[in-house]
């Protein structure tokens, strides 16, 4: 199975963890890099490793740049954005069946003037017209939200957030029967092991009312939800400072984004991957930033870049057997 | 030093905990236990213990009840409010150093009629007064605030809570500079391990106010609290999901109830104990509930009840050493 992966900043760890991580990924994959091997040549060099002649390259369309270990600057971040839209193509196209990317910097995007915030903004406008073409085929009568869904995870526990990068005092009143059972609909299909916990909002899941109400809406939306899947792929309202203790459940659904990365982070730090949901591809990525303050110095991390190829094969199989 | 220790419902796991810990808690203070000795008696029989002479009772002023383990009835509600109230006496009058509590069943107060929700409840009211004494005494110059403060901990991770028992909405409109800063000024002389961290109250704490903008508020109110108190003892706003990662601190503030309490339960639910702070006496309390469904079976856990006491300890001393 090909999966196409895109190399994050050149001056941050991506490259160190590609070089480090190729022949344990062979083992899992055909893996496609989205990258030069002139560039794949100098990182080596710069970590004192050798690269094999089994690696296969697909530059990206974009000036090489010189490698300067955590520096912020135009070239770096306009080619790690070419690398990007490289892996993604292979994607749509169905080159690869997967997408895994590794760590950009914003800020070297923006020097480069990249009208992208970060990959989910782009992935958003690239593949919204692919959402629409599908939804018109497919005449979808479910009720089910059109909105990528941001998943975090590690193999023991995965968080798909219901809001995500918004100020807390947004959350509560987003919080209705409909847009959760919605949610709840359309991450269904990416539950692979049931039941998956929905948190509660307040304190103590509202302790029957008494601190807050948001609860009732959730709990309804998970009755419906149930009934329209047909089967008990959610409970709860859980009482949320209580769902994360000893053998906790496999999947949650988080009301916003720090209830269901604190426990997430707190437990599983190193583990930790990103999936983006309920778009027309499969997207994984690495837990953590372009750290530039260790890159090119043989400190970088490989478990979550293990994990996030290892989620991509595991969603892309689970997807093909669908059909 | 002594203790004078509540027994909490005599249905519930409170005397089991009671008995099986006697001699290790003698070791480390003199334990008042609130409660009948023929009451102890028979908790012994059911668990087929025995029980020495070296028990120094204090009986409360109330029916003995017949224990009928797991059952929620009035004797035994107006029993846990007499021992509660029996202990709190002791502490008041000086003639115990701490106070520690077992848990109570708060249907149980009801149907004895009793006029508070809980422990807490009793403690706002009857030490009213005494805070107010205390402060025309005083005559404070500091802001500080005269709320009871809820702190959580394991003895390797405090959290004291800004705000507990309040709908999830109601929580962004309390944050303020003054607020806060009054928070943290009566907090910090509880803080025995500095820095202690601050939490954000958005993700990424608001992401240079993209994410929102009460981190201002929030960074504004820490560096007036450690100008006031002439140190560092307080560090933030830190970035919530990322703040419990690894080798933590000692200390936090949390901004709502699941912010801090999700990752401390989720690390050290077992150990876990409730402090209550910023009132005239030292108080703790096991972090669990009655625990019906094991009551009287051997089940019980005892980490949190031993460390109940060791914070009670702990905290008197270091009280002591500040006269």
């Amino acid at each position: 199975m090909k999966i196409a992966i895109s190399i994050g900043d050149p001056n941050g760890v991506g490259l160190e963890i590609l070089l480090k991580n190729h022949k344990r990924i062979k083992k899992l994959c055909t893996p496609v890099y989205c990258v030069d091997k002139d560039l794949l040549r100098s990182a080596a060099k710069k970590l004192s490793l050798k690269i094999s002649k089994s690696w296969i390259c697909k530059p990206p369309l974009a000036k090489l740049p010189k490698i300067i270990p955590g520096e912020i600057n135009r070239e770096s971040g306009a080619y790690a954005y070419a690398s990007f839209l490289q892996a993604l193509n292979l994607t749509l196209e169905g080159e690869a069946k997967a997408l895994v990317t590794l760590p950009i910097h914003k800020k070297a995007w923006q020097l480069a003037k990249i009208p992208y915030a970060g990959h989910t903004e782009v992935l958003r406008d690239v593949l919204k017209e692919y959402i629409q073409k599908s939804e018109q085929k497919e005449k979808k009568e479910k009720k089910e939200n059109n909105q990528a869904i941001m998943m975090l995870g590690s193999p023991k526990l995965y968080v798909a957030l219901f809001s995500d990068h918004i100020p807390l005092k947004e959350v509560p009143p987003l919080i209705n029967t409909e847009s959760i059972m919605s949610f709840l609909l359309s991450f269904a299909p990416h539950v692979l092991k049931t039941p998956c916990g929905v948190l509660g909002l307040n304190p103590h899941a509202g302790d029957f009312g008494v601190l807050g109400n948001e609860e009732n809406a959730i709990k309804e939306a998970i009755s419906l939800a149930n009934a329209s899947l047909g089967k008990e792929v959610y409970i709860g309202p859980l009482v949320p400072d209580t769902a994360f203790i000893g053998k906790h459940l496999r999947y949650y659904v988080a009301m916003y984004h720090d209830q269901g990365l604190i426990p997430l982070k707190t437990l599983y730090f190193k583990d930790s991957i990103n999936i983006t949901l309920n778009i027309p591809i499969i997207r994984t990525s690495v837990d953590h930033g372009t750290a530039f303050d260790i890159a090119y110095k043989n400190k970088a991390e490989s478990k979550s870049y293990i994990n996030a190829i290892k989620e991509a094969i595991l969603r892309a199989k689970s997807q093909s057997s669908k059909f």
